[in-house]
């Protein structure tokens, strides 16, 4: 299978809508939408006391607030690791000065082509916080195992969240 | 924050996007973009060996083959673990005797609704593989340490593959 054809059927802010044609073999095609959306980042901020922080805001797709970890839309060209940071602090004012790769995923691959790319900071310095205009954002703090179980009582439920803290535990041997 | 107005901008096959209105505060509004999707399952199957069963299908989000759980959207109305026990065996061939809620999760909670419910199956019986028309797929058996190993080799990069995974691990005492 192969994509042979696309075209954007929807211009969004955030993202673009495409049907995009697919050769399945060489006597049939078929169609499939697909969202197109430039990427983003997302960090997991362990502090001195072995807690995560988190960020919670309103999100239209729950109609109510959602804990999330720090992210961001990757602006077109840049860098995930320097959008994570700039995230990092813009939303908590707390400044990394270790960094280590996670993962990357595709946050829906079904119907779109969002990759997200996850790091975990640790060492976290004071910096300062500082708002995009529209961004309503309160922070909350808990122990990383606390944290996992939130995750399977249904307390947490952003997918970007669910993969930083279990690859956190992972990788803190939590 | 809150929803005070939704309109229908696109209709797809697989998803619509709306325009929703949000209103900030009393005097101020914004509009932000979001995909409309009915939700689907997903289920992590371990096999009597301590592998985990993969499909692999081709995506045109990254227009190559990705590994993948076994997973399907919701039909309207429908019960996440009737869905999950279906397409389990559509898929895989195989049947499951135990199974388990893992977690749920916003796959893309910045611009999608999509809710994804997972699920974890053991003892496997072999059942009938069925495909639906256009569903090209092969099966790849891991033992669950390798499937965790290639989410941070990135060899997966699929969102709901490695949440169904991290959890299993953690389920399982891996």
């Amino acid at each position: 299978m192969k994509l042979i054809q696309r075209e954007i059927v929807y211009k969004g802010k955030i993202f673009d809508v495409a049907e995009d044609t697919i050769e399945i073999d060489k006597d049939k095609v078929t169609k499939w939408d697909l969202v197109l959306h430039n990427g983003a980042t997302a960090i997991v901020p362990i502090t001195e006391e072995g807690e995560v922080i988190l960020v919670k805001q309103y999100r239209n797709a729950s109609n109510r607030e959602v804990l999330e970890i720090p992210a961001g839309k990757l602006e077109k060209g840049e860098d995930p690791l320097t959008c994570a940071l700039r995230e990092l602090e813009e939303e908590t004012g707390y400044r990394a000065t270790h960094i280590h790769k996670l993962c990357a995923m595709f946050s829906a691959i079904g119907f779109s082509d969002e990759k997200l790319h996850l790091f975990i900071a640790t060492q976290l310095k004071k910096g300062q916080q500082h708002l995009d205009e529209d961004e309503y954002i309160t922070i909350e703090k808990y122990p990383l195992h606390e944290a996992r179980d939130m995750i399977f009582s249904g307390e947490i439920e952003d997918s970007k969240t669910i993969v930083g803290i279990l690859s956190a535990c992972y990788f803190l041997n939590k």
